[in-house]
């Protein structure tokens, strides 16, 4: 039941949470915090009834009277009671004369987690009795007065099980989680840090906060875009899916430098960490190149980072797509470990094994590999099957693995005589070691590429399972990754295009006449407004816009996005604890000239 | 052409608009303003090009190499022109001699409102052509190097035209709106004060800003909500009006200190000078009471006001919604002015007169007066009659005009009878004076008030229209109207309840009874979530919601919210500038089974 005085880091500095796992205020957090001076601390008991916040209280407040209110946490044998308030615990001794028979009664009837305003004295523990786990652990309080504000109903659940539960009892009971230390960790946190953001933004560097329209009209192919109807028949508004219209609007507009924390929405259906509404820092500059961006990105990354999480490292590393696709397999690689896709076509090219051979003479053909460290050590034979499986299932693509020791290539052949012949030009280019595992594939270089990827973080989280140190996870190794592709082929047909997600939209100059030669139209009609804007005098700018939600997880090291916001949606987009979406009575949905389309109308509704 | 140093006054402390009119950035803003030191200033060319904003330059830069990025404002025999930021005009020389042929025809050809980079010295002007309109007057661009950045195409209409055409039209261009002085400082002034405000209530007061969200469920009687369609049959989410339940069950869940610069968003059709998306300052707290509320708010508004208005007197007066009712005729007075609304019905308790004895022997009967001062002096006959018309057709009341000089009393024997009657006691109660008109009605209690207090304000309207100064423009009279009563009858239907627009809703002590002894249901269903979570340990709470807009409007003095908004609607609701809301082709509404009921089928939806 003890409480570090975590509150008080976070507004000094932001501190790491005690402990990562999720789990309620009043779980035993055992690490004892020294309370130290603090600077621009707030003033957390102003304009209210108490004194003082239960967490607050240490021996230099000894023989002062105060007045706390909080949630009774805890109670023992009727002699003293635990009180718990957002800062932290408290003791509070009950007392036994009977002149405060009235007191007492409060004290020792009241349920769990009522809530209680009590008055008193702050006096010393009994020497022996300080517990040192607890900040406030050198004192107690001497009551004089209490009052019952609310008393608490028989809760659902045993409190001490609750984490326990599905998470989906978490979201329906949202304000109950919302007691637990994580997530008042996680809560405020977050606003600390947006609220540095902004002070880097709007003061040192003379961003303008504008707020830009939610209601607006769809944008092409915004298939994505939840529809709002209007009073006017047939027409609608559309949530859009970022501000990114308004933002270019405002430069044209002479504001130069704008910021937003946008509030976004995306109808993705039920995908899992994803939320209909979420929130990016949305940032636009005029006059502005990669470069300027880059800056101000790093800046203000490191001016809003938390002081006590291992710092942000600036200039960030840059490294091209290409680049990350070769060596990672991805565009947001993960470089806080090696294991890097290498390049091993050279040693096959002229080699009579037949796949390898097939493969290097297709276009794009290539032969590339990882080597896991120690997998031969850690790597049971299923483990490989595994892989193996996992690569043909999704990527169609074999793996061979190939082991130094060649008595351990599993069923494979082919590994044993591809290490025999080529043994010494792999173990030069790999660096591979004794123990090590190293996983071979041929084909066409993207798909090679993410294949490797994908095996690449699968193993490193293996061996983490296995008890191989990897990866630390207090370290924030961010990377630029520039010259994205401007389009891409869509995953669901390859023969369209969609925009990459490239956080920089300019075309490298090399590439502009293409832009011409080979448009592939979009309905431009939608965008009329803009393509008229771009027309008067439009500066160039450019600009940014960071996930927000996904920032925060990536800070507070959250396993969802959902323990960083105050009432998400479950993945299937539902609120859990209000029962939303909900029907509408159609009385409702006269004045928006709509009707439901019921399932079984559908093939009517064709027939239209 | 001058133009003032009035952003750095902003960032200095906000400063005053040199005049209030709307007018284009370009336009002549004779006021010349001295720029002092500034502290706390932002950095506004870090991360770009330019070295200095063209705003900024004085005769401190002389001799440095700048670089600088505008638009043209305007050109003058190709010699000069003068360059525009966001921050103000400089003078550029157009080099004149032939090894600069290719700078020169840059400057010479681009059209007006083209975009251009300039680099060059800073140089005095030659002596005698200083300017001391303008803050840059006392120097010029001596420049070497010029890069057309991108052209201006013939805009539809004369810029100095611009500011004169409609509404309609500013709002369909709002990108060039934009670059007005006036929407540039609403803009700006209304970020560094939303800013403040966040660091009074974050940083001085522990508040946690906390996201909730917008895509939510319907609430009881939420006719004014939003729809919108979820890809379940006949499953919606609604817009709220604001974050009500969600700051509640923060405060449920512990977390104490709650605000939100908060979109809310309300269906009201057409209705002039709202928007259906707004922007509240919402905020709650646990364990306060209404004077903890009041105080918050006013160091809140104190804090963040611009240093160059008028200062807000804290703490503001306070005034029961019985007395505002009772003496302004209204729930929200404008205290900056007398002609408070007197009861004289005491003069007239044994009166002869018979639609005075008929008025006071009604239930809540009463005779109403206000006095307009020197009213005879410069009211004319006819304004006296619509008067008296506007009071009949919309408050079904009879407006009895009388004069001191009783030969006055036009159209009104009854008025003389009154007067002379009456003369000493009215004279007396009313404080009148000689060229005063005092507007008598008889009625029930609320009426007759309602009435005059909407006349008080006609006629100080109509008395400044005739040159009288009544109110001071400049002055903030903040005051709160407590005890609001919970609910009121509503306006379409008296025998059912709405709830007021009252700040603070928790009962009156003395009244509590009522809501178990006269309850109106509503449907609790909807809000069962809500009345479980007040079970479980929810402690007292109170909060607050100030209506960003609105208050932006009173601090800039704009006419309407839609001055102080980037991209606000139509007062129908419609985005001038994109057409929205649009049309939505079917294939789109499929995804969420829903078809447009189209008027011309409205006869057969009814018949389902």
């Amino acid at each position: 039941m003890y409480f570090p005085s975590w509150l008080s880091q976070l507004y000094r500095g932001l501190s790491r949470p005690i402990r990562r796992t999720t789990q309620p205020i009043w779980g035993s957090l055992s690490r004892s915090l020294v309370l130290s001076s603090q600077r621009r601390n707030p003033e957390f008991s102003s304009f209210v009834v108490r004194t003082n916040t239960c967490g607050e209280l240490r021996s230099s407040h000894l023989g002062q009277e105060v007045t706390l209110c909080g949630w009774i946490q805890y109670r023992r044998q009727n002699t003293f009671l635990v009180l718990r308030d957002f800062h932290g615990l408290v003791q509070v001794i009950i007392p036994q004369d009977e002149s405060a028979a009235s007191v007492r009664k409060i004290l020792c009837e009241a349920p769990m987690e009522s809530v209680v305003q009590v008055s008193g004295t702050v006096i010393s523990r009994p020497a022996g009795q300080e517990n040192p786990k607890m900040p406030t652990g050198e004192i107690e309080i001497k009551v004089k007065t209490a009052e019952l504000l609310n008393a608490c109903k028989k809760l659902p659940f045993e409190i001490k099980d609750f984490m326990k539960k599905t998470e989906a009892l978490r979201l329906q009971y949202r304000y109950l989680d919302l007691r637990s230390f994580q997530m008042q960790y996680n809560l405020r946190l977050r606003s600390q840090m947006v609220m540095k953001m902004r002070e880097y933004l709007c003061n040192l560097h003379g961003f303008v906060d504008i707020e830009t329209p939610t209601l607006f009209k769809r944008t092409p192919g915004g298939a994505k875009e939840f529809l709002v109807p209007s009073r006017e028949p047939g027409k609608f508004y559309s949530l859009p899916q970022s501000p990114q219209q308004f933002k270019q609007l405002l430069m044209v507009g002479g504001l130069d430098r704008y910021f937003q924390v946008a509030r976004c929405y995306r109808d993705e259906g039920s995908r899992p960490d994803r939320q209909p509404e979420f929130t990016q820092i949305d940032i636009e500059m005029s006059f502005v190149d990669q470069t300027g961006i880059q800056s101000l990105i790093e800046g203000l990354l490191q001016y809003s980072w938390p002081n006590d999480k291992n710092p942000v490292v600036v200039p960030f590393p840059s490294m091209t797509f290409a680049e990350a696709l070769a060596t990672y397999g991805t565009d947001k690689p993960d470089t806080r470990f090696g294991m890097k896709i290498i390049d091993i076509s050279d040693v096959f090219r002229n080699t009579e094994i037949g796949f390898l051979q097939d493969a290097l003479s297709k276009p794009h053909g290539t032969v590339k590999a990882i080597c896991i460290p120690e997998g031969a050590k850690y790597f049971k034979r299923k483990d490989i099957e595994s892989i193996r499986k996992f690569s043909a299932d999704h990527f169609d693509q074999e793996i061979l693995p190939v082991f130094l020791n060649t008595n351990r290539n599993w069923n494979s052949p082919v590994a044993n005589f591809i290490m025999e012949l080529k043994r010494q030009e792999l173990i030069r280019l790999m660096e591979t070691q004794e123990e090590d595992v190293v996983l071979l594939t041929a084909g066409e270089h993207n798909k090679a590429c993410s294949l490797l990827g994908k095996l690449r973080l699968e193993c490193a989280d293996l061996l983490e399972t296995r008890g191989v140190v990897l990866r630390d996870p207090t370290l924030f190794s961010f990377l630029w990754v520039v010259d994205f592709p401007l389009f891409l082929p869509k995953e669901e047909n390859p023969r369209e295009l969609e925009s990459a997600h490239h956080p920089f939209t300019a075309p490298h100059p090399s590439d502009i006449h293409l832009l011409y030669t080979e448009p592939k139209k979009e309905d431009v009609k939608l965008l009329s407004h803009m393509l008229q804007a771009l027309d008067y005098g439009a500066p160039p700018h450019g600009g940014i816009a960071l996930g927000l939600d996904r920032l925060i997880c990536v800070v507070t090291g959250s396993p969802s996005i959902r323990d960083v916001i105050a009432f998400p949606k479950s993945f299937r987009g539902h609120d859990l604890m209000s029962n939303t979406p909900d029907s509408i009575p159609p009385e409702e949905l006269k004045p928006y000239h709509i009707q439901v389309s019921w399932p079984t109308d559908s093939k009517a509704a064709k027939a239209h």
